[in-house]
């Protein structure tokens, strides 16, 4: 079965993030005032070959802790979906 | 009223991901073979400060034309939640 896993990597809410900071200066600049905070990180999409949702779920996991996220400074979330 | 929007930025479909395909090699030789595809984008959370729901989407459309994606390269989907 073929599963789409859409995974957010964000930076910890504890840590500053220079680059949202930027987005929201250059928003501000741009005149969209109503923007009071920005925080940028990665947004991953994967496509998995698995036998079931479970499955899937658990190699997203694998890819998460082991390549895609550094969990020092950042925390994962996704789904898994079917297709 | 406060917003939160979610927004996601993928390279189009059309277009090589070159991280992507990194991401891929990269896991494949970490032996998550199971996964044969991914791409990278990017992932921003804006707080939104905005009357309502369709003022706090309409920001959020002029944030990401005006300076968050690239529309010739990259794609841009949203939610908006209140809170």
């Amino acid at each position: 079965m073929k599963y789409t896993a859409h995974i957010n990597i964000m930076p910890l809410k504890e840590l500053l993030d220079p680059q949202g900071k930027a987005v929201t200066n250059s928003l501000h600049n741009l005149g969209l005032t109503q923007v009071q905070g920005a925080r940028v990180g990665k947004h991953v999409t994967l496509a998995i070959e698995a036998a079931d949702q479970a499955a899937a779920e658990q190699a997203t996991t694998e890819a998460c802790k082991k390549l895609l996220a550094n969990q020092v400074m950042e925390a994962f979330t996704f789904t898994v979906t079917e297709g």
